[in-house]
C-alpha cells in the first residue's frame, strides 16, 4: 500500500478537484481545466449523481448546531458517503470524530483527518484486527469498537496482547428482536467484568443503535431503552468498570433528537450522537424521519424547530430519457447500478430540453432494472428521447456506493468539481 | 485522463495480480509478495467477494462451446462483472466481442482488448456521444449501439456529421409491455428509412432483449418474437436498408438457448448472443433460469445437455459471525453494501472455526441491512461469534458492483490474486 501517496491524494488533491477518469460514469464533455460544467446544457455524461454544495453545507451546519445546542458531541456516520472531502467538511464544522462500520472504512476516516473513530460494530477476525492495530500504531487516533460477546472479548484480548497494544471498547446494548448487542443488564455486567480482567481492553462506555426499534409506541420504547442505557453506564462507572469519563453513544438519523435530549440530562457522561444520512438527506425515508423529528420538537418544545431552517435533500440523480416506446411509458437511462431502490424509487423533480424547462405532471417511477428505470406517464406527456431528467432519491447510502466520482454543483446546476468515494 | 497508464494497468498489471489498497475491503493480513492467502485460515479481512477460478473457467468455456455448437457469435454482456481480467478471459476463449450498457463501460471493454462492442442501449446526450466518438477515432474498434426513435436518429446524425464520423446502428425491436424498442414492424421500417437518409449512420441490423418476456407461455412468446425479429431483418436486407451481412443479436442469460436455436436456422444472418450472468452464475434466479435451459434441451433434444458439464456458481461471499444476541438469531458482518439483495438473499453454504468445518442445519438468511445480515437458526445451532461463513448469492451483477477488488481463489480456498472492477 502506498499510504503516503493515498494520504496526499485524499487530503490535498483528488477530493477537492478531480475529474472522472476514463471508464468512470459522469465524465465531462471536455477535460479543459479551470472550467465548470453545466448539467442543464448537457456538458456531463449522464447518468450522474450530483450533490448541491449549498444544501450539503446547510445540512452539515444544521446538525452541528443541533448537537452544540444539546451539549452532545457529533460523530457523523461516515458509511453514508465514504467521501473524504465530506468527512473533512464535517470535521471542520466541529464534528468530534467520524463513525464507521468496518476497518477499511476506519482507514479512510483516519486518512481524512479524524482523530476519534467509533466503529459502531464488532471487530472480528485476525485480518480485521490487524488493520486496526496498524491504525492505532501509526496514527494518533482514539479508536473505539463495540463488543457484545465473551468470544469476542477473548479473541480481542489475545490479539492485542500479542501486539502489546490496548484497545478501547464500548459494550453494545441491544433490544430483544433487534440487531447486535447484549439484551440484559446482567449480560452487560458479566461482560464488563470479563473485559476488566482483560489487560489489553479498556472499557470506555456503552454503545446503542436505537434505529432497530419500530412499532406504534416506538418513541416511548426508544426513551425507555436510552434510560436503561444511561442507568447501566452509571452503574458500570460506580463499580469502577469503566475507565475515565463514561462514554454513551447512540442515534442514527431517525431518533437523534430523542437521543440527544435523553443524554443531555446527564452531563457526567460524554454523549455522542452518530447520525449519517442527515448530511445528504433525501425525499423518502429520511424526509419522513425528519418530519417526525420536527413534529416531536413542536410537541415537546424541543429546539430542533428553533435552530432555523431544516435539512434538505442534497443529492440529485441526472439521467436521460432513452426511449418512449409506448404512450404511457418512458424509459430512463439509470438503474439499480446508479441509485438506491430499496426504500422507494427515485422521484422525478425537473426536466430540461435544449437548456429549457420541460413541464410534466403525474409522472411516477414504477420499476427499475440494472441499467434502466421505468416511468409511467399520461399519453399526452411531453417527455421525449433526449430530455434531461432530474430525480431526488430515498436512502442516500445505497446511491453513494454506486459511484466512484460524485459531482458537486453550485446553485445554477453547474458542476464545479467531483469528489471521490472510497467504498 | 492518463489513458496510457490506465491501458497499461488494465492489460498488464493491476488485473492479473493486485492487492487491495488501504481503504479497500478484503485486504490480506500481510502484503508480503509471492504468497497466497487462506480464506479458511482467516488471512483475508472479511467480508470478501471471492471467485473460484476453476468455476469461472468452466462457465466461460461452457458458454463458448454452446455458442460454437450453434454457430452463433458470443458477445458476453460485460455489465455483470465490469472486470477487465474476466473480459480478456472471455475474449481469449473465443468471444467475438463484449456487450456493454453505457459509454463508460465501452471504454473499459475497449481498453480490455475487445474489437467488437455492442452497446445494448441507446446512445443519448452530447457528452455520451463524445465518449463514443473518441473511442471510434482513437481505437480500431467496431462499435454498435441501439436506436428506437426518430429523435435519437436526428441527434446522432447531427453529432456524428459534425465530427465527420460514421456510427453503426442496430434498431432495437421490443415487445408491448416490455422495455425499449420499436413495438411494430411498421415503426421499424419507418425508422430504417430515416436512418437510410442519415449519411453518418450505418444500419447494421436488429437488436432485441427477450428477457422482458414473462408469463405462462413465455417460451412460445419468445420464439414468436425472435421469428418476427428474423423476418424483419431479412425484409430490411431485401429493401437494401441494411449495410453488409445483417446482424441479429439477442439473449440474456435466461433464453440464450432459444435465441441461439432460432438464429441458427438463418445462416445468412450474423447472429450474436449476449448472455452476461453465465460467467459468474449463482444459486438463485440464474440457477433457476439455467435449470429451465437444461429442461428445454432435454425436451427439444437441444445440445445444451450434450455439451458436458453445466454452469456452476463461481462467486462466494465470505463473512464473519459478529453477534449471536438471541438463541435463534445470528448477525453476520455483510450487508447491502456487499451483496445483491434484490433477487433472494445470500444462502449459507459452509462454515469454519479455527480452520475446521462447523456443521449446521436449518439456517436461513432472513434480512439484510446496510452492513449486517440476519440469520435465523435453531437454538442449539453451534454457530458463534468469530466463525467464518461462506455464502452463495443470487444476481451476480448487483454483488459485483459493490466491490473494487474481487478475490480469486483456487480450489483450496486460497486467494491467489485480486482483480479490479471498473464500475
Amino acid at each position: 500500500m502506498d499510504e503516503k501517496k493515498l494520504r496526499y491524494d485524499i487530503n490535498y488533491h483528488d477530493n477537492y478537484f478531480t475529474t472522472p477518469s476514463f471508464g468512470d460514469k459522469s465524465q465531462p464533455i471536455t477535460t479543459e481545466s479551470n472550467r465548470n460544467y453545466s448539467l442543464i446544457d448537457e456538458e456531463i455524461a449522464l447518468p450522474a449523481a450530483v450533490i448541491k454544495a449549498s444544501l450539503l453545507d446547510n445540512n452539515l451546519q444544521w446538525m452541528q448546531r443541533f448537537a452544540n445546542h444539546h451539549n452532545v458531541k457529533l460523530a457523523p456516520h461516515g458509511k453514508t458517503t465514504m467521501t473524504p472531502a465530506f468527512f473533512r467538511q464535517q470535521l471542520e464544522n466541529g464534528a468530534w470524530g467520524i463513525t464507521i462500520a468496518s476497518p477499511a472504512q476506519a482507514q479512510i476516516a483516519v486518512l481524512s483527518g479524524a482523530k476519534n473513530i467509533i466503529m459502531a460494530n464488532q471487530l472480528v477476525g485476525r485480518a480485521n484486527m490487524m488493520i486496526i492495530s496498524q491504525l492505532i500504531k501509526h496514527y494518533d487516533v482514539d479508536f473505539y469498537c463495540c463488543i457484545d460477546s465473551k468470544h469476542n472479548v477473548e479473541a480481542l484480548e489475545d490479539f492485542f496482547a500479542s501486539h502489546e497494544q490496548k484497545l478501547n471498547i464500548l459494550i453494545e446494548m441491544g433490544v430483544e428482536g433487534g440487531r447486535c448487542g447484549c439484551r440484559t443488564e446482567q449480560e452487560i455486567m458479566a461482560l464488563a467484568q470479563h473485559i476488566h480482567q482483560s489487560p489489553h481492553l479498556n472499557l470506555k462506555g456503552i454503545e446503542v443503535y436505537e434505529g432497530v426499534i419500530h412499532g406504534d409506541n416506538a418513541e416511548q420504547q426508544v426513551r425507555d431503552f436510552l434510560n436503561r442505557t444511561i442507568a447501566i453506564t452509571i452503574q458500570l462507572q460506580q463499580e469502577h468498570l469503566i475507565q475515565g469519563i463514561p462514554l454513551v453513544t447512540g442515534a442514527g438519523s431517525a431518533w437523534y433528537d430523542v437521543v440527544a435530549e435523553c443524554f443531555n440530562k446527564h452531563r457526567e457522561l460524554e454523549a455522542i450522537i452518530r447520525p449519517g444520512c442527515y448530511a445528504i438527506h433525501d425525499t423518502g425515508i429520511y424526509l419522513d424521519a425528519q418530519n417526525e423529528v420536527m413534529q416531536r420538537a413542536e410537541k415537546n418544545q424541543g429546539i430542533a424547530c428553533n435552530l432555523g431552517g431544516d435539512l434538505a435533500s442534497a443529492l440529485e440523480l441526472w439521467a436521460y430519457v432513452v426511449s418512449r416506446p409506448e404512450p404511457n411509458k418512458v424509459i430512463v437511462g439509470f438503474g439499480k447500478r446508479d441509485a438506491a431502490f430499496d426504500a422507494g424509487l427515485p422521484i422525478l423533480e425537473r426536466a430540461y430540453r435544449n437548456g429549457e424547462s420541460v413541464i410534466f405532471d403525474q409522472v411516477k417511477t414504477t420499476d427499475v432494472m440494472d441499467q434502466h428505470a421505468f416511468l409511467s406517464v399520461s399519453s399526452d406527456c411531453d417527455l421525449q428521447v433526449g430530455d434531461v431528467l432530474v430525480f431526488s432519491t430515498s436512502h442516500p447510502c445505497l446511491t453513494f456506493d454506486k459511484w466512484r466520482a460524485v459531482a458537486v454543483s453550485d446553485d445554477n446546476d453547474r458542476v464545479t468539481h467531483w469528489v471521490k468515494t472510497w467504498f
